[in-house]
């Protein structure tokens, strides 16, 4: 249960101000591991083929290494798979979440003592 | 200098789901205290005074004690001083403000570590 008063906010990775991942975009990415396609992946998440293909390009293109390759063929463009370095991807920015969110406790627990009664 | 790769967000403090406190409040609480009125404040902050004075209507109503009361009279509505209870919101939130950027420098840290070649 939420205590009373609490933190929120989430983090983005970002390269040079333009947005790397996001906790949507990592939602995209694990959706594209599970169904091996952009497409099906993009219609779980209510959000059209061109919307998930813009976040996938985006990321390959300021990431070191592709994190999302297409495959030829097939009605639906063909399928896609995550690379290992997009499982890296996922499994740091899962982390660094789980941390975050350890310190919005500890913070939200600092600030209840200090000042809210 | 930023990084290439750096993390990025900002927190807020909400109370059943409703905005409390966030650096936008922060700044207009730190103006009333120094122009001892809600115009000025919101006239250096570029916003309507009925927005500045919604934000501040708002804190009070969620917060255990006032953040600023407003004085009578005079042709803008009168002068407002910032409560010490407000001082120490702004204390605070300056403070986590503060841990949050050390967090997000250790995790970018991290992250440019483990894979940001």
């Amino acid at each position: 249960m939420k205590r009373k008063f609490y933190i929120e906010g989430n983090l983005e990775i970002v390269k040079n101000g333009q947005r790397f991942l996001t906790s949507k975009r990592i939602a995209l990415l694990k959706l594209v591991k599970q169904k091996g396609s952009i497409n099906a992946a993009s219609k779980e998440l209510k959000m059209s083929y061109q919307q998930a293909w813009h976040f996938i390009k985006e990321m390959n293109e300021i990431s070191p290494l592709p994190l999302v390759i297409r495959q030829r063929g097939g009605s639906n463009g063909g399928g896609a798979i995550l690379t290992r370095f997009g499982e890296t991807a996922i499994k740091e920015f899962e982390r660094l979440s789980e941390a975050h969110n350890h310190f919005k406790d500890d913070e939200t627990e600092k600030l209840r003592l200090c000042f809210f009664l």
